[in-house]
């Protein structure tokens, strides 16, 4: 039977607060296994523009990154929050190592070709170094992964974290009975979104297209989804959306994707 | 015999400039066998520093830092110029890896205690982790590192780029023979700051004591000599000061330092 490997990308404001942030790094290392860490970061890159005077422009959920843009979110992921994440997590007594896709060459991309919009740089991931990534997990180590990626020439590109957490899951899935974890603020997703208990507890591929029509499932909810699907066809065991509590109870709670 | 291993931290105006920063990661990377780059970043965290309206105070060389200009170098550092040099060196299919000193536990330092002057966020280095750096090297993988490091506990600290490197290269002198440049935009430790061509070839602490005293080597220059010289006490094979051309010829030129 193949080993449990977990693998955790954490996002929204439970990253941007402190004390959720330290509250979630306890909850996450107390995790049995194997584990993987992804994070975002957005709402700090947002605030660090606009204190830079630099527009932020998002479509669908994904930020249109031009070079000033871009700069920020590296320093922000691969800087702040990633660096603080690692360090919190050593005083846990876990090893833990930050990295963004340039790192061990973990995570390569290549920049969205300009269709109807050009999100700048942004890099849609093209390779994930099963390897290396294989070499730290096996020894122990915690891979805590910020959402930059590289071209292999030189050039940092932005990619979305829930697409990382989703590639990275995809890429272990042979080696790892993998289960992936979209943590955020809100215990699922919501069938309504003024009302935090209305969590869809299963949601299927039928469901999901049928929500997203209603515009019951919208904005950042769908390439996350998109994703979580994506990993489901692809060999990775179990995908839960949910608070950071699914992480006590094993990920009993939230919303389960199935096929 | 020993294996050479080959410690360069760059700092100053080749960090700041793209081109300049570009050609010294090629000369870097065509060094032979094993070695390990230390970065400071600087002058790009002073500006990012006054963008977002965070004064910068220095005293000797070293920068005040406080809880926002902690956040600052952090970013600066372990983000923007961290991950942009391992990009490159990846381009250059040298297998890197960006860390800062929290990252695999590899530099735990102690928040400097207020005597006269108050640092704030600023970390004296108490440990090395040399296996974990071994391992790499060994490996092959070219460590990239960022002068921040961690106390252990959760906090991320401030540390001067050369004390980071000397450090590195006191801990791993009993497992190589390390040489370890401190390449800048001088052509070495100068004797007439207005005179470029006027390098001191060889100093030892005598010479330096005498220099200090007369105010020829002032300001950033005596922190980086004085951890040049507790470099050379514990068993570092070479230490030498030059311009990135130093790089390209096996530092036969710039400032070498002797007991």
């Amino acid at each position: 039977m193949q080993e449990r490997l977990t693998i955790v990308k954490v996002g929204g404001k439970v990253v941007e607060n402190p004390e959720t942030l330290t509250s979630f790094i306890n909850d996450f290392s107390n995790i049995a296994g194997k584990k993987i860490l992804v994070h975002g970061g957005g709402r700090s890159a947002t605030a660090i523009s606009e204190a830079l005077g630099i527009e932020t422009q998002m479509v669908d959920g994904r930020r249109i990154t031009d070079a000033e843009t871009l700069k920020v979110v590296v320093m922000v992921y691969a800087g702040l929050v990633n660096k603080n994440i690692v360090a919190q997590l050593q005083s846990l007594n876990k090893s833990a190592v930050g990295l963004c896709g340039a790192d061990l060459d973990v995570v390569r991309a290549k920049k969205r070709e300009v269709k109807d919009i050009d999100y700048g740089y942004v890099g849609d991931v093209v390779g994930v170094n099963v390897e290396q990534l294989l070499d730290l997990i096996n020894n122990d180590v915690v891979p805590v992964v910020a959402p930059i990626t590289h071209d292999g020439k030189g050039q940092l590109l932005n990619t979305n974290a829930d697409t990382m957490a989703s590639e990275l899951a995809k890429a272990l899935a042979m080696d790892y009975k993998v289960q992936l974890a979209f943590c955020f603020e809100k215990k699922g997703v919501l069938k309504d979104p003024e009302d935090d208990n209305s969590v869809i507890d299963t949601l299927d591929t039928e469901l999901f297209q049928e929500y997203k029509a209603e515009g019951i499932i919208s904005d950042g909810m769908i390439p996350k989804l998109d994703n979580g699907f994506a990993a489901l066809k692809r060999g990775v065991d179990k995908i839960v959306i949910s608070n950071t509590d699914g992480l006590k109870n094993g990920f009993s709670q939230g919303t389960n994707l199935k096929l």
